[in-house]
């Protein structure tokens, strides 16, 4: 592989892999899986999963639903609350395919109602605890005004949750907790009002063997995994399907350290806390065709352009500055938005869409 | 301003004082001021140094020195250690521009030796405390190494260092303490090798009022300011340059909190810890031209495309979906690296270097 750069390398064998997984989980739970395309935007990535018969996906803006859209995929929900500045372009996109919206204001149902005139379905969505966006289960009085604001101008298709806390659970029994109690949220939500059930996030998904309540999951991250879902519990090391190829530019053996061309605009500034520390990534070595899977160090500090590692005397001594190295992504979604295309493991760029 | 997604605005006659008042210092120093741009990656922002009579820039890689160097820059330091892997595209554009490297181990020297053939000045690298990369300057073996290695091959241009643990200072005291300790290091590096000092970092150059010892100054991110130089000191807030335009697209009074579009993918991952909780930016109130400089909030959440902000009873009241909030970024460098363009307050797209 011609590397030179800090390039983010994609093992599209562990990504098929993963892709099938858990494809075969969500059959034998007979759920749809809408899988989210947030985690690496990319319509060679969504080819994939099109292998397998899976047609529908979810994103997370307006601009990623109209490039998929673009590269034919043709059953979209875009699960980020419905945004009334971008009604004419959401109006537009709904004329070409089927798509949902996520609403969860009286507010922003009449708005979408007098400015959505094609077909577009909606959930409404379901705070489980996360504290972020959703309607809270037990609040009918306004699920009941949204539903009937909207009357038959836009197509009901139920209730939508993304169980974002399972991210900070801690442990596995936590993120069971935290998947019976939103069961315990939805399903009576199903029963009374109709529509199906669509449940998100990694964690859940990997974790709970189960997943047979809902009519539809919606995980993303599970694509590429990372060094976060695999303290999570949701994957193994062998699992993780991108790594960042990085140069090193500088040795420090007075300290243990080594500096490498990799900072936060290529693996983003999430961290994780450990006993050693702040962790920006894992050091891992390349191979010909990817990586090993033992870990060698931490990226303990990151600046714009740096990254810093602290090695063994052992790994130390065998590092010199032109070698590139790998780095297990904390978490990859950041880490692959950052980046203008990929590589993959066989050397082949992967293109995804562009900010521009 | 036609705005209905996170877009970066940049206030140009902020920015435009930002420039002049750093000129004015660096020219009261008698030092070449050498604005460092990974801060903005855009040329028309270069521009604005330009009418100022600045025509020397710092860069932190080798795109970026080719893309300013296509825009008419002809004088760039690339401020990142010597990486071999691009000794072809080193060598190139040195046959174009005055181009000048970073050098801190005899291996790199010796690479560079070999392979660059047409004509590039060098830096020699020192440490002044930051632990990130740098040659101690006690080491006057390694830098007498370096310079008989190059010969007359490569252009000695001098020492150059980065105060990077200025960031973590905590006060104006210790800006000052780390400031003085550099000056030890450094002259007599000068008096004993020749070449120029070249010093940088924006809270150094902002808050020290002499900075005559130097030769070259390469402050970078005092072009837009952010949060955390506010924190440090280095800028008042009516300097700060740069603020997210978020829609607001949902609103939880029950928690007093207000989720905006506007999320890691916009203003990367960076915070402040403050005795409220951690902080990913300060929200204030936009305006016709811009924004007002009170504060109202706090970004204290963040996902990947969410930002969940914590507002007073007064505000929350008055804030409604599909309105447009400002988030002051806590670091404007991650922030404006990962938008695809900007806006000026008066509405002109302001185009940068993309990732392709």
């Amino acid at each position: 592989m011609d590397i030179k750069v800090p390039t983010l390398l994609i093992d599209k064998e562990k990504c098929r892999k993963n892709i099938k997984k858990m494809f075969e989980k969500a059959t034998k739970a007979k759920a749809t899986l809408r899988p989210h395309f947030k985690t690496h935007h990319s319509a060679i990535v969504a080819s994939w999963y099109r292998e397998l018969g899976i047609n529908q996906c979810t994103v997370s803006s307006v601009s990623m639903a109209n490039y998929f859209a673009k590269h034919g995929w043709k059953d979209i929900t875009i699960a980020f609350p419905y945004n009334p500045l971008e009604s004419v372009e959401i109006n537009a996109l709904a004329g070409k395919i089927d798509l949902s919206i996520l609403l969860e204001s009286n507010e922003s149902a009449i708005h979408a109602r007098e400015n959505l005139k094609n077909k577009v379905g909606y959930f409404i969505k379901i705070d489980v605890g996360t504290l972020r966006t959703g309607i809270d289960h037990k609040n009918e009085d306004l699920i009941n005004n949204i539903i009937s604001t909207l009357g038959k101008e836009l197509d009901f298709r139920g209730f939508l949750a993304h169980a974002g806390h399972t991210y900070g659970a801690g442990t596995i029994e936590n993120i069971q907790w935290i998947f019976d109690q939103a069961e315990k949220m939805l399903v009576p939500l199903r029963e009374r009002f109709g529509g199906i059930l669509s449940y998100g996030d990694t964690p859940s998904c990997s974790i709970i063997e189960d997943l047979s309540t809902y009519d539809e999951l919606r995980p993303g991250n599970f694509v590429f995994y990372d060094w976060m879902q695999h303290e999570i519990g949701s994957c193994t090391v062998n699992e993780i399907a991108v790594c960042l190829a990085s140069p090193v530019t500088a040795i420090h053996p007075e300290r243990s350290e080594v500096v490498i061309y990799g900072g936060a605009v290529h693996l983003s500034k999430d961290s994780l806390s450990t006993k050693n520390g702040t962790c920006f990534g894992k050091v891992v070595e390349l191979t010909a065709n990817g990586w090993n899977t033992s870990l060698i160090g931490n990226v303990n500090r990151i600046s714009q352009e740096h990254g810093i590692i602290k090695l063994s005397e052992n790994f130390i001594s065998d590092v010199k500055v032109g070698d590139i190295i790998g780095v297990i992504p904390v978490h990859s979604c950041l880490a692959a938005d950052i980046q203008g295309h990929y590589l993959s493991t066989n050397g082949e760029r992967i293109e995804k869409l562009s900010k521009t």
